[in-house]
């Protein structure tokens, strides 16, 4: 259904890969990258007990945490090399329980802009090997230009 | 300018304060319950390194975890005593990098219902002092009836 | 990509059509119902010059009136025979300008539940017949149950 | 509670109202333009019979429309002279029936930055004299900046 797009920066998956390394937090909640494509960036973390709510599911904002970084790093995929990127906003709508062995997060480019990206993505539970979409969110992420150019 | 909201529950705090220690993920980012008032709760962390985005600054999904159990728990203050209380769905818009010492969330409600209630909340960050709105929330939380009742 | 949903009430086209014709906003803006299958809903205006914004394009709260009503129509068409619709919120992205000959809606149902169902839909600038996404719609819409249930 | 904030262009008035003048769909659902200060934009409409949903309410869309165009307007009065104002994104979370004589709107800047402002907004029913919030809106505003600068 997506198109295929053509990133101006070869090296994006490198790029990626290096910003998600610097990102602390998914050292702590143990997510790890998956997929990086152009426009397209997938990030996956285990449901363990110490990621819970109150009912023992994974938190939404755990969930909104790898929801967000996909968004970012899709939309980086197809931005300059020396640029950096940001998230404006993004909405979340909560589909069912984030339970399971594993909560999956894949996110895609809508539309890309110079400044702007509209990215949208799925968080999907993987619960005795049944994989449920648990949250969708819909986000706008900022490329900065380099200061250098 | 928010209107005194009457509790149906008087025990309102004890409910929010027992499930908010249900809450694993609070520990692991190091979560404090504040006030917890009839419409409104606060949660504080401190902007420990290993919550970081590739900046330095406050990850936007820890961000966003803290105003959706402040969203949450200020709901859960006006709803019945044998309720549940789940998200439906946010809206996060990133005002400012959430760096700093301390960040802090304040939710209140906006209107409750029934079933729905929507509430508003900001999250500040804590710089030497300075206290700047780094993000806010709109949020729509559902009241899970008793099965008993 | 959508998978194929039963609806409960096998009359459910009558009712979603009569319901769009008590719309009168519709008339006003001329905007006509299309497609109307299980979990699917269709829109279409004129992209007439009195629905117009500064910049000459259609209005983004008229294009955001096709986005909400397709989405409530779309959830309506899994309700039961009785129920009524109601949108709890939504949100959505502009991401190109709202121009041409006609605007079109398409909104699919997300996930579907007893009281609440996610819709998501997309808005299409035709313009010299060039389909263009125009704007994206994430909505959360309440199942009213009738009284006499 | 909100900060008195200093317009860069002076004629921020006249500029704001000029190009209200300029949306035709204000014409054509009776919006009246009111207040206009820095940061802050108020917008009113009859709900007249023909702007109505299935319930006779005035339709989210006709909510969402002048809710959009006073955070736009809100976040143009602290732009540049020859700058123009754009729509990014906005989410609706609706609190109460639309209904009544009048639908107000009031828009104010939250944080107002180079390219990206953010505005929030409530909507009122004026019923019988009553005044009930029946909307909000959480919008993001983009500054077009002048070719000529």
């Amino acid at each position: 259904m997506r198109m295929p797009v053509e990133p101006i920066d070869p090296n994006f998956e490198t790029r990626v890969r290096a910003s998600f390394e610097l990102q602390k937090v998914m050292g702590l909640i143990g997510a790890r990258l998956g997929r990086v494509e152009p426009g397209v960036a997938e990030i996956a973390i285990d449901a363990r007990g110490n990621l819970t709510q109150q009912d023992g599911y994974v938190h939404a904002g755990i969930v909104t945490t790898i929801l967000d970084t996909a968004c970012g790093y899709a939309a980086y995929t197809l931005m300059p090399a020396d640029s950096g990127v940001l998230s404006v906003e993004f909405k979340v709508n909560l589909l069912a329980p984030a339970k399971g062995e594993r909560i999956t997060a894949r996110a895609e480019v809508k539309r890309a802009g110079q400044t702007l990206t509209v990215c949208s993505a799925d968080a999907f539970a993987i619960d005795n090997g049944t994989k449920t979409v648990c949250a969708t969110m819909l986000a706008t992420i900022f490329c900065v230009k380099s200061r250098r150019s």
